[in-house]
C-alpha cells in the first residue's frame, strides 16, 4: 500500500445514507488508517443523494481538521484507479426493487425478504453482474486493492467475486459484530473479552461458542430466547426446548426457516396493513437526507442509528485497519471455504472467524459443527451456487433450478410461476436474461 | 457358507403376504442358490398369518420336488442359528401403526407417508430397536450371515445396523430394479443390457445415466414426464422444463419434495374420502390371505402382483445368488457411503450401484452427481442421522431436532406438536422413550 | 463404435517384437472383437522391423481366414483417423536409450532401471511429449477412440495424458494379470476364480487380498517368499518376518526400494560383467526378428515367450473386448485416482481394480490400504508429478526437484550431477529442454 | 485456572540444565503469568542435578523478590496434583542412551541422530511409555492442566499423547522461534513484525512465507544458502539452484534427507575422531552443573547459551502466557492436524502456525504447501505412526515396519539388523518389548 502518501479509498454506492457512519469511522481511526483520499461514487440517478451526503462528509472532515480529501463522482474508474480499498454498498434497482423482492413472493405464500428466499435471489441476479463489472475495473486499475463487500446478499455476491474475478475480496455483515456487542453489554465487559464462534453462511449462521473472559456463556445465552436479534427481522421468541437441544444460538435470519409458518403469517398481515420493510426504510431514508441537507450539520446525526444496519461502519473500519496494520486479530468474515466446512466446495463462501493478517484473512478451523445444521447449510448453499451461476450466465433454466431447490419454496410449480413474475418485474436490471441466448453453466 | 450341505435362510417377518414371491424365487433359482432350510419366523400376534402363508410355502416347495425344508416358528433364535442369510420384512405395529403414520401428519398439513417425512420417522423409531435386537442374535448365533434388509425406511434401518452392530448388512429396495424393468420393457431389451446410475439415498435418488446397449437414453426418458413410477406413489406428471434442466430422472418419492403442495392436497382429499394407503393395503392383504388359505393353491397367486412391492423377491434372490456365487455383477444397494458422496460421512447409508463380490458389495464411484441434488440429499441425511440417534437412545430432544430439520416440516412448533402426538400414539412400541432417563448421543 | 462395419485398431510402435502376440490375440478373439482394420504404425528408423513383423502379421491373418485388413504405415495420422482403439508400445530412443537409462545411474551408485528411479524419469521425459503428440492426433482424428497405453513408465505416461489431453486413456501393465496367472496355476483353478486387490501405483503396488474361490490365500502367498516375480526383475527372496508383518504381497518392483542395497550391488556386478538388461533384450530381439523374417512362419513363434512381457497381448485384448462389449468384468488398470487413495490428488494415476463398462473403467474402492505403504506411494507420486511437469514444460528446475525427491536418490547433489549427464545423453530426444526458454509449471 | 491464588507449574525433568532459562522466563514475565508454585520433578538417579539446579532456581527467585515457591521433588504425583501447566523436558536413559542412538546407526552407514532416523525411533520407543505414564497422572490429578511437551522427538511424543490420553497437550520446538529471531535480527525489526509460515512436521518443516512488515523476504532468505541453522546440526550450505526452485526454506534437519550422503560422511568422520554430539553435550553439561553449584550465582549464567536449545524457555513462557491470557497471538506449535494437511490423518501431529486462544491453539490453514514436500512429509509420518504404535504396544513387528519404511534406511535387512542391536542395547528401558507377548495395533 502507498502508506507514505496516505491511503485512497473508493466507496461504490457512496450516496447511501450509511456513508456518514463510515466517514465518522475514518475520522476516529485516522491514526491507524491514514486515509488521504476518500472517493464517493454513485450512478447518475443517485447524484442528488450523493451530493447531499457527500457535502455532509466534507463538512465532517473539515470539522476534524484531518488531511482527508473527499471526492464526489459518477466516474467509477477514476475513483477506483490506484485505490487501496474499494467498498461496495450499492442497491441495484434501489428501494423500489426491494419492495418488489419483498412483496412478490408473498403472493405465493412464500417468505418475502431481501436476502433470504426468492427476494434474495432476485437481488443477487440484479447485483452480481454489476459487482463483476466493478471487479473488471479493479483488476485493471487497482489490482492490489481489497474489495470489501457489504452489498447483500453478501455471501452470494462474495462467492461470485471469488469465482469470477481475480480481485482480493472479503464479504462483511454487521450481524457478528452485533452479537459481540450484545454479549459485551450483557456482561459489562469490553468487546475484545468476548469470543464467539460462528458456523455457517452469511445470514445463515449458528453460534456454537460464546466465551466471556474465557468462560463459556453459551448456556446462559441459550436460556434467553430473545437475546440475539436485530431491527430488520421480527423479534419472535425461540422455542426454549428446541434452543436448548440445538446447543447453538441461531442467527435471527434462521427464524425464516425454523418458524416459517409464523414468520410468513406475520409478513402477510403486515403486508395487508400496507407496510413492508422496504416502505419503512424508504421513509426513514427520506427523513435522513432531509437532516443531512442541513449545512450546519457537521457530524453523524443521531437519527442514523435508527436506520438499522448498526455497526456496518465499525465492521468496515475494523477490517481495513487490521488489513493495513497486519493486526492478526480475529474477525468474522465471508471468505472462501477452503476445507473449513468439509462438506462444502473449497470455493463456496462461508461466514467464519478469521485471523486478519496483512496478506488477508486466514479462516480459523471450527471447533464444533452442529450436526443439525449441516443439511440446511448445504441446502441453502446448493441454491446459492445455482443462483450465482444463473446470475452470471443469465440462464432461466438455472434460475428455475435454484428456486426449485430453495428450502422455503414449496414446489417446482410455485418456483416457476414466481420466477416468471419476478423476472418480468426486474426486466430492466437483467439484460443477460432478456437479450441473449443463454446456456447453462452448472454441469 | 455351508455349501456342501445347502444353505439355511431365515426370514424375519415370514408371515408377510410377500413371502410366496420369495419362495417362488428360491424355487426358480435353486440351482444357483441351493437352499436346504427355509425358516419363516414371526411373532405371536402374527402366528395365524405365518401358518397360512407358511403352509402355502410348503405346498409350493412340495410341488417343485426340491429338497428344501420349510420351518415355521416364533423362535427367532432357532431360526437364525447358523443361517447363511437372514432377511427382514417386518412391520412393527403392523398396518394399524402405518395408518397412524400416514394420518397424524396430515392434521398438521404435512405429508403423511410411511417412509418419507414424519411418518417415516415414527416407523424408524419403532423399527430400529427391534432390528438391532435381531442383530444381537445374528452376532451371537450366525456371525457370518448376511442380513438383507427390506424393512422400511430401509436406508435408515440399514444405517442403524451399520453403526450399531457388527452384522454384515445390506439394504434393499425394489425401486431400482423397477426402473431397469421399465426401461428394458420400453426398449425391448433384456434387463442386463440396461445400465442406470443411481445417486442419493433410499427413496431419495436421482438417476443420472440410463444406457441401453451402451447408448444413452436419458434424454428420451426425461422427455416422458410420467415414465418412472410405482403403485404406491400417486402418478403426478413432472414439469417438463424442470425435468429437462435437472438432467437427471428423480425418484417418484421425490415428488413429495418437488411437488409438496400438490401431493399434500391430494393426500388431504384422499384422506377425507376415507382412504389412506394403509387402509387400501389392509384390504388387499385380507383378500390375499383368503386366497393363500386355499389348500389347493400350490403356486404364487396372480393377485399378489397387485399388492405393490413388485420385484422385491427378485431383488432379494438376485442379491443372495450373487453373494453366494461371487458373481461380480452390478446391483443397486443401500450400503455405507465410504467416500462415494464426498459430502456425507463415511458411515452414512446411501443407495448406489455396487459390484457384488463373494465378500460383499463394493460401491462404484459416481460418474455424475447433479449439483442440484446435493443440498436435499444432505438435508434428508441430516434428519436421518438425528432420527437414528433418537431411535437408539430414546431421546425426545433428538427426535425434536430430527423432525425440526426435516425439509417437509414447516416449523419447530409444528415439529414438537406433531412429535408429541405421534410419540403418544406409538407408546407401546417405544419403550426407550417412555421408560427410562434419556441422554442425547449426537453431540 | 462402428460395430456394423467392424473395428479399426491403430498400434503405435507396431514394429515392436511384441506385435505377433497382439495379432494372435486379435485372431483368437475375433468373434467378441470384430476387427476389420489393423494399422501398424512406426517411425522411419523402425521401418525395417515394421515390415518384418507386419508381414508376419499378414501371414498370420491370412492363415486364420478372417476378414482383417493389415496395414503397415509410417503415416500416423492415417492410421489413427477414425480408429476405435489406439494402442501404444513405443520406445523413444530405442534400446540404446534404455541402455543409457540403466547404466548412467549406476555411476552414481543409484539403481539403474528403465521404469523405477532416474532411468524411468529419463524415459518419461523422452516419451511424454511424443505421446501427447499422438493425443493431439487422436483428439482431432478419432475423438471417440480409447487410447490403451502400454508404454512405460505407464503410470506417468497415463497421468500425463489424463492431465494434458482430452483423450480417453487407460494405462496397462502385465504384472497384475501375471499375478492372477501365478495364483491360478498354483491352485489349479481358472483365472476368473482368483480375486486379487491391488493398491498403489504402476510398478509400485501392494496386493492386500488374494481370494481363490472366495477363500483367502493371502497368508499362504506371503509364506512363499519367492512367489510373485517376473523375468525382468532379479529374483531375490523377501525377508519372511518383514513380509508377514506387512500383511500384503509387494510388487517385485518394490525390491528396488525394500532391498535397495542388495539390488544395487547386483546391478553393479552384473554391469561389470558387461550385461545390463537392455543389452540382453537387444540380443533376444535380434534373434526374434530373424525368426519373424522366415516367410514360412505363419503363427506366433514360441521363442517370443522368452522375451519377457508375458501377457501384454492378453491384457490388451481383454480390455478392448470388455470395453467393446460392456462386459462389466474386473481388471486391474491405471486410471485417474478420483478419491480412491484419499491422500492423493484426484488426477493422479493409480493402479487399481476397475469394472470395465462400455463407457470405460470405474475404479473399485479399496477394502484395505496398508498403513505402511502410504508414505512410499506418496513419495513416488510426488516425484512422478514433478517429472511429468518437467516433461511437459522442459523445465530443468522441475527435473531437479523431481529427481531430488525420488526416494532412491541419496542427495540433491547427486540428483543434479546425474541429471546433467542424463539430459546431455538424451539431448536429441529432449527438444523442449534444449531449445527454448523454460518456465516451471508446478507452483 | 486458579488465577486468584496464582498458578502452579510442574516441570517433569526439572533437573535439566535448561531449567535456569525457564526460571528466568518465569521471573521476567511474572506479571502476565503469576506463578505461585514451581515444582521441579526428577527421578532418583537425577537427584543430584535436581538439587544443584533447583537450588540455583531458588536463589534466582529470592533475588527477584517475587512470591514464587520453588519445590524440588521426586514425587511426580505431588508435583502434578492441581497443576495449571505441566512441562516435560525429560531424557529417558540420559545422555548414555543418546550416545547409543547416535552411534549404532553409523555402524550400518545410516544417519545417527537423536530425533531424525533410527536414533529418533529408539528415543521414541523409550520415551513414549514414560510420557503416557505422566499423562495418566495428569488425567487423574490435574485434568484441566495443559501439558507442554519439549521432549524429543517432540512430534511423535505429542502425537502419542493426542492418541492415547485425554490430556490437553501441545508440542514445542525452538526451531520456529529461532527462525523468527534470525529474520528479526537480519532486518533489524522486532520479532512481532516477522511472519513466517511453517509447513510440515516437527524437525521436518518447510517455510513458505517470510514477511517482514508485511513484505515478502522469502527470496532474499533463499538467496542466503546458510541462513537458517542451529548449533546441533552441521552447517552445510544448500545448493542454490535447488533452494531457488524449491521456493521454500527447508528446516536444517532436512539436510539429513537432502544431503544424506555428505551428512553421513561427516558423521562417520566425526565419530572416528571420537566425538559424537552426545559426548559434546555431556561435557558442556558437566561444566554447567559446576557453574550452577556456585552458591553465589543468582542468575542464569551466560554459558548456558552455548548449550544449544536456545529459546526453549522463551517458547515455553510465551505459550503459557498466551494460553493463560487468551492472547490470540500466532505461535508455531505441534498439534493435531485436523485437516490442515489434507493428505494426513486428522490425528497426526503437525508443526503449524496456531492462534493461541484461552481454550487452546487453533491451527491456521496453510496458504501454500510445496508440492515437492508432500511425499517426504507423508513418508516420515508413515514411519512415525508405525513407531508410535510400536512404542505403545511393544511390538517388534511394528518396529520392523517402522524402520523398514524410514526414508533414511536403505533396506529391510539393514532395518532388522539395526533394530535388533538397538533393542538389545536399550533393553532396560523397553519393558514392553521384552517382558510380554505383543500384538500389533496398526491394522
Amino acid at each position: 500500500m502507498t502508506a507514505n502518501k496516505g491511503l485512497k479509498i473508493a466507496v461504490i454506492g457512496g450516496g447511501s445514507s450509511y456513508t456518514p457512519e463510515l466517514v465518522e469511522g475514518f475520522i476516529l481511526h485516522h491514526k491507524e488508517l491514514p486515509i488521504r483520499e476518500l472517493w464517493l461514487v454513485d450512478i447518475e440517478p443517485g447524484l442528488r443523494k450523493l451530493n447531499i451526503v457527500g457535502n455532509l462528509a466534507k463538512r465532517m472532515v473539515e470539522e476534524s481538521g484531518l488531511p482527508i480529501e473527499v471526492h464526489l463522482t459518477t466516474d467509477r474508474r477514476e475513483a477506483i484507479a490506484g485505490a487501496d480499498f474499494v467498498s461496495t454498498q450499492m442497491r441495484v434497482g434501489m428501494l423500489d426493487a426491494r419492495a418488489r423482492d419483498e412483496s412478490i413472493p408473498l403472493k405465493y405464500d412464500v417468505i418475502g425478504q431481501e436476502t433470504t428466499g426468492p427476494g434474495g435471489m432476485m437481488k443477487a441476479l440484479r447485483t452480481i453482474p454489476v459487482i463483476l463489472d466493478v471487479c473488471r475495473d479493479i483488476e485493471e486499475l487497482a489490482p492490489n486493492a481489497w474489495l470489501l463487500n457489504f452489498t447483500n446478499p453478501a455471501g452470494m455476491v462474495t462467492e461470485a467475486v471469488l469465482k469470477y474475478s481475480n480481485v482480493k475480496s472479503i464479504g462483511l455483515c454487521n450481524a457478528p459484530i452485533g452479537l459481540i456487542k450484545q454479549v459485551s453489554s450483557k456482561y459489562s465487559v469490553a468487546p475484545d473479552r468476548v469470543y464467539a464462534e460462528f458456523v455457517g453462511l452469511n445470514h445463515l449462521h449458528w453460534i456454537t461458542r460464546i466465551d466471556v473472559e474465557g468462560e463459556s456463556k453459551l448456556d446462559e445465552m441459550l436460556a434467553d430466547t430473545t437475546a440475539y436479534g436485530a431491527k430488520n427481522v421480527p423479534a419472535r421468541e425461540w422455542n426454549p426446548e428446541f434452543l436448548n437441544s440445538l446447543h447453538a444460538l441461531p442467527s435471527y435470519y434462521l427464524k425464516y426457516f425454523y418458524m416459517n409458518d409464523a414468520m410468513l403469517e406475520e409478513q402477510l398481515e403486515s403486508f395487508k396493513k400496507g407496510g413492508n420493510r422496504a416502505e419503512v426504510v424508504k421513509r426513514v431514508e427520506e427523513e435522513l437526507f432531509e437532516i443531512y441537507s442541513n449545512v450546519e450539520l457537521k457530524e453523524k446525526p443521531k437519527q442514523l442509528e435508527q436506520r438499522g444496519g448498526a455497526f456496518y461502519s465499525e465492521a468496515a473500519v475494523n477490517l481495513m485497519r487490521s488489513l493495513y496494520n497486519g493486526a492478526n486479530d480475529i474477525q468474522t468474515l465471508n471468505v472462501a471455504n477452503n476445507g473449513i466446512l468439509d462438506f462444502l466446495p473449497d470455493d463456496a463462501s462461508i461466514e467464519v472467524n478469521c485471523v486478519v493478517t496483512k496478506n488477508g484473512p486466514l479462516p480459523l478451523p471450527l471447533t464444533t459443527v452442529p450436526p443439525m445444521a449441516k443439511g440446511l447449510i448445504h441446502a441453502v448453499k446448493t441454491y446459492e451456487q445455482l443462483a450465482i451461476e444463473a446470475a452470471v450466465t443469465g440462464s432461466r433454466e438455472l434460475a428455475i433450478q435454484a428456486l426449485a431447490h430453495h428450502p422455503l419454496v414449496p414446489s417446482v410449480e410455485v418456483a416457476i410461476q414466481m420466477l416468471d413474475e419476478m423476472l418480468e418485474a426486474n426486466k430492466e436490471y437483467l439484460p443477460s436474461f432478456f437479450t441473449k441466448e443463454t446456456t447453462p453453466a452448472a454441469q
